[in-house]
């Protein structure tokens, strides 16, 4: 892609503007359907198709759609279905098998052939004149099958319009990579649930407000992570779902060109693609492309929760939690001892990135009349960004949470530096029974600053306030103090929760 | 709420912030559940209840879960639950009846008293030293409790965290006013269900790109419209169910200080209150009201483009449709005549201001720890202006569509202005029959721009050209120039698809 | 403001929506130019200013000008300049004299009286129906002239339109609180600038990614977080300078109604309220609004990154730097011994909050024509959220740095027990001298990693290797591990860094 | 760039994910400047400018810097200066002439072979393991120089840190494409400037609230889509100046690794960069990136308003202006009449996307410590973007604007048809003359309402009612109406607005 033509064309325009580079930042499995060579081939899945559905409703002639069919198989591979993207996305989840990958997005040989009429860098620049990428598209493939039969290029886009194809191929791209952003997702969802259950025992310093507070189970905190992912798996299937719709329209959006067979040329259309005939035309109509925006959004900000906390956790003063290791693997090219929190870093980063993506999707939501003016017409992009984070988030997080080091000792001594103030609710809700909480309160609140002034653990000041105060002797007699600083004594409704959790996730 | 106090406190800090004048862009019933009192009756019914659900546990004395619901309903009306409140909700949406406002939020007539406790302006400032507004509240509430009964005033916000009190306030809130929301969504979309059908028969000028495009039925146009409404309902009420969730966990979220009767209280309390008790805290996971937020700005964004094209068919060079007037409705202070359209301004600037909180809420997903610091703190005030951004818009634009005045007549003739070029997709159709698409499209631009030049209507352009053309007058027998000029014959599948909107609105 | 008006109007409204609750996250020198006192009054300075620069332009009758000022200002307080306002804002920022707030601003005691004309809750009840708060402002404006001269009643607003009181209004109010954020900034510019000084010879750990890395002087770090308020402060001075700047167009922004005095009108009004006269009305561009908005974000954002590293040095693992205590700062409503980071919470989540409301100003610039729909409408609450933002940070940074708690012995005890593993880029370039980067960091590698696996502090492992590898020992002869491992010896630029940094914020 | 490796990774990692289709919405003069080849160049820049820099200091052996900077120059193209593309930038604007691109970013022939270790996609895969693209760069880059000097490829990367590459690389192309966006700014202006001093005397109808308003000469309108351009010139221009800016710093910051020299070494590199070398280190404070952000989004904005204008103007009914046509601009596939207004489709779209991309970069800045994890790691492509969508609405409407074809008789012909009620405002100030402001606005208000209801011209209704009332025949002699009703009467202060802005404009 570093490759520019040797006679750039007179007036600027667009040029092939790669940024592979930017996939640092994505995960290929789900942003591959969402590169140049994904939105062709969609495009022509999207054409082949509907010539079929004409000839189907006998508007086209059988032999024209075939050949239509046939010169987009040729050059885009075959129009799979959706379902059939989805089964070999599931069959290559484990990473072990590219080959189910819709030939159609292997371009042949001679792809950057400056003659090649579907050649991004020229699509680009005529599309740039023309608003759109479906004119210069379409006349590409009309040319095309023309060259081998003049009959069937009448046919090409019969009845349709430009968004009718853009939106199709968005509704293609977006089931296609969300049948993989699910796959990822339910790896760490699974990789957390391990987690939390292994850890029920371990104890670690909770953490309020950046504060230590009451130590919480390991197994507890994991199991909170887990908790939204249990809502995403739900939502992401629900927008998903609702997104999987075809868009055919024609001019305005009523058909009008199909000469009252529009219905059936839309079942037909939809059933071949893997789609839902939707009800009335949705090319006005953008939230569904919104919702499953912020669906994508909301995994990524719970992936990068994840991140937060894990990078918190690998802090050189923490030192609790650790993300895989491995030659490469987060190095700095400064100092050559560093494990950097990489997947948390890029959790971060599509954390960071995504709300913004959310609220253009959100604010296009006004378009003018049948087809809005400078809104929909980026939402491949725009949605193709939204699964770029959450496929990087995902993916990222879910490998580091399949080989997580965690370090329950550390965790212990850490809790341990705290001096015991981590207590301080416990004894305080002790006193309470006696003294009531406000008196008991106030009583700690002077306690716990005396001992932080004078450095001293919080159960030897208060050894030492027994001795001063029978009234406090009294409110917590000796053989009540081992069991409020007992980090495992204080479980609360943890167990509880984690199995409450735990059996959500599983439910699926 | 313009009074000042006389004095002034020294230290610089929160004063009376009022933003009244703000209502402007707010729709009561549904923004007053988000305002000050709305907040402190919130927070108090929670404290009331956590008492009570402790006493049927046993933790906490009859008597002085009883004194605590006392003082807080004396103060603050009755600990109504929230299906109350959303009862109430429905009596009040004819407008007739205010009288089912909880009791609790209209405050004593000492309100404004500087030695009031809950006085907001100091309220705020010592919110603003603590961190959080439960603190100054809970000590309030203890000492107004303490006043009555010493022994009692121990037992308030028992085993508790602020965060506890926070969020439970907003779950509150949000039931109630969503229940508002929901009523004013139903009186939109039933208006609009009742236009879609009545003007099936009338017909209007597509626009695509905010150029004439082949004609519409303006009933499909509105069956656009409510299209993404059944979405939104169906998103809403699943948004506002999943977040009508008590949030009760104490100091790190495990109830540690429950004394193992944490599940019981939490089930007891959230009974009381009308929500679900959660299988988890979710005091660090913020998805609930992240999507909450997401849903509210859709259907902020489904009510602005309505407000957009009501905006636009209401220019003067257009004259389409008028939203009602009326004394003081959308006058101009320079200019007498106008009747601007205020119902779509209101619905434009609440869908211009939900994208950027929404963003706001996705950013916050990434809260550190057991409690993020700086993240969820402000969400009462940020899932609140979403509310006032969906009340306001679907409001404003519910009681427009009312009173829309639809002028058919004004439809024809800018349809019949635009000289026929809007059949121009019907007549290349009708000659692609013969000559393929392609040459259809590109005889058709030809003819289209020629006739524009000359500034000749498309229907005499056909009629010159097919007499020096034979393959054109053959393409285009004389017959078929009626139909393919007939604005009513070419409804293609727009009544099915009204059908199909309208069955889907009526099917809740 | 908890009072409701006993019988609500029949048609829900805008009632009193008070969130005077919400100034927890506000600093209320800066945010009460943007409360409905401040908005009230500053309308009523436009409108008296207006009649008195037109008595002098011969526009309207001197008396009536006089009686249109003496009712403002014996309802709203004289119509003070900016300039005056910024005076009174300087003598104010010491916290110790209110007297200063334009009397105006302090309501008579029936405000809260219904009959009031200018009530807010009628006011946006009204505000509502017109689109516009302007006109029930000018209506009422009108009746309370009228009830003493009913000859200068009609003069009130002549040639004006809503929109130039509401976007002057905007521009008083963003000087005065630009006035107060500016010295707010100055105050916690100085106390940074005042700590970098004194802690040059203060080392800490320096943290990349979140993991340890080469020490730096504290007072280099603290001179990082000075350096993009230097930025901030001339940014900010530039946008309130460009943002002072009149509106006053009439219908449609040309001054059509003021007879060709317009210009002579415009200069004597704008001098009137220490305003600049446009060289065209600005109406329909609101780029200055924006500009204003992006920088109290960016100063939001630059108090925020300060409230992050606080808020992680004071972690209770890192423990190096502490905000100020105090009763009743930072505590917990259920862990007594609590200090949270309370300063750093408010400049954190005023750094969440900005970015949005910043994409709101940008998303309203293609407002339609002379006046756009939906956009402008809300600037004042936009603007003011941004201001209480900035406002908000501002004020909470620069009052915890002003007692800033930092303990040097902690912050090297930290250092110290990184093992010594943040030198090894000091030791790679020594290494490097004789075997070249690429060598010389893959030996590193290796040693810290089994020094790591092993538990060794670096300069062991180091001592250890030397003795195994000659090659070693003589590129890193005994001699020079001292200077290796001393923080003291490895300053790099880090003094000329503070110098530069310094000598720039106090050139202002 | 559809050619994908025949072998692909077992590992999913990311792969050649080119969007060249994205091209649609982008200038290519600008955003070349941040696609992968000029990633990569700018990279090698720095590399080789750093060696250069540290060989005149004494740092590294001058044969080794030279040997450095020739492989980066065979392999990159010469080290540029930033000055240097600039000026060939400029060269550029005319489109005449692409020589002189730096010769660097047109990769050799075998870029896309599979051993090539700059190869995108093997760089991104590793970065993504690392963290981030310096690290593998670095590595490649060493191994080119080690393959032909081995003792060159050991100073390689010498002192500097990942950082240090990116943030310097992203300051070399900030500067270019700036430089690149002035141009066509500056073009888009003039246009502009020309088209409001060719249109004083041309009549267009006030819009305001997308309703119908006093007359304003389009001159007038011209020069305030012009206005914003004035400052977005003068912002642009300090922003790009204040990004233009040498980051180097090493590992922490403080440059501890050049051993003093660091000063002396930071003058030297920015100097043979064309940058200035910072006061301090700016890696953790991102506010220059984020102002130039801001900038270029409210250049986007400004061009979207234009935009907005244009294609409302442009709309079927309203035909006043047209952007110009021509072969495949604008139109439609399913509609062979439509002239779609595709630059200003191209402008609203940047307005659009580019606030959620300042929010993001507005989010980051509160970054952790000395090098934040997951903020500013992606700015290169967050900048990149609003790059993308500053110049690609700069130059669609500086095209347009260039040929903007406007219709003064259908402008004219629009204000006749509005029936005179937009001259209500000019009467209204007659009538109140005498009858004062309230008086007059209310009979106005009746009469202007009368005469709508009866489709009557206001005129006409005013004769009527001056038949009918002696006051109102009085108050308004019948000589007065013609000036009334006279657009050209009643220009106010537009000229006067015009030669302001078009001073401002052609100053700079």
């Amino acid at each position: 892609m570093m490759r520019r033509p040797a006679g750039r064309p007179a007036l600027p325009g667009p040029d092939d503007m790669s940024d592979t580079l930017r996939g640092l930042f994505a995960s290929d499995p789900v942003s591959r359907h969402f590169d140049d060579a994904a939105l062709l081939a969609a495009m022509a899945r999207f054409e082949a198709a509907l010539a079929a559905a004409q000839a189907d409703a006998g508007l086209v002639p059988r032999a024209a759609a075939a050949r239509i069919e046939a010169v987009c198989t040729a050059r885009f591979g075959p129009a799979a279905s959706v379902a059939g993207v989805a089964a070999g996305a599931d069959a290559r989840t484990d990473g072990s098998d590219h080959g189910t990958r819709p030939a159609g997005t292997v371009a042949p040989a001679d792809a950057a052939d400056a003659a090649d009429p579907f050649a991004p860098a020229a699509l680009a620049a005529a599309a740039r004149h023309a608003g759109t990428l479906a004119i210069p598209f379409v006349r590409a493939l009309t040319e095309a099958v023309g060259r081998e039969d003049a009959q069937a290029a009448r046919w090409v886009h019969w009845g349709a319009t430009s968004q009718d194809v853009a939106d199709t191929a968005l509704a293609l791209a977006a089931a296609a990579a969300g049948a993989e952003l699910q796959a990822q997702l339910a790896r760490a969802g699974d990789a957390l649930a391990r987690l939390a259950d292994a850890h029920r025992a371990t104890t670690v310093t909770g953490r309020t407000l950046l504060q230590p507070a009451t130590p919480v189970p390991f197994g507890w905190k994991l199991a909170c992570w887990l908790s939204p992912l249990v809502r995403s798996r739900a939502g992401l299937a629900g927008a998903l779902e609702a997104a999987r719709v075809l868009q055919l329209g024609g001019a305005s959006g009523i058909r009008a060109a199909l000469g009252g067979r529009g219905d059936a040329v839309a079942e037909a259309l939809a059933a071949r693609l893997g789609l839902t005939a939707p009800e009335i035309s949705w090319h006005g109509s953008r939230d569904r492309v919104a919702r499953l925006g912020a669906e994508l959004a909301l995994l990524a900000g719970a992936m990068a929760r994840i991140g937060r906390d894990v990078s918190l956790l690998m802090q050189g003063e923490v030192a609790e939690v650790f993300e895989p290791g491995g030659a490469g693997r987060g190095g700095s090219s400064a100092m050559p001892h560093k494990r950097n929190p990489v997947a948390s870093m890029l959790a971060l980063q599509a954390g960071l990135r995504a709300p913004g993506l959310v609220s253009t999707l959100l604010a296009q939501l006004p378009g003018e009349h049948e087809r809005g003016l400078g809104t929909w017409q980026a939402d491949w992009w725009t949605i193709g960004a939204l699964f770029e984070c959450a496929g990087s988030a995902t993916a990222a997080i879910g490998e580091a949470l399949e080989d997580l080091h965690v370090d329950a000792d550390a965790m212990r001594a850490n809790l341990e530096r705290t001096g015991g103030f981590v207590y301080a609710e416990a004894v305080t809700l002790a006193l309470a029974g006696t003294l009531g909480r406000p008196a008991a309160q106030a009583q700690m609140e002077r306690l716990c600053r005396d001992a932080i002034d004078r450095g001293e653990p919080l159960r030897e000041a208060i050894a030492r306030a027994r001795l001063a105060s029978p009234v406090l002797a009294q409110a917590l007699p000796e053989g009540t103090l081992d069991a409020l600083f007992d980090p495992q004594a204080q479980r609360g409704d943890a167990d509880a929760m984690i199995d409450g959790t735990l059996a959500r996730w599983r439910a699926a």
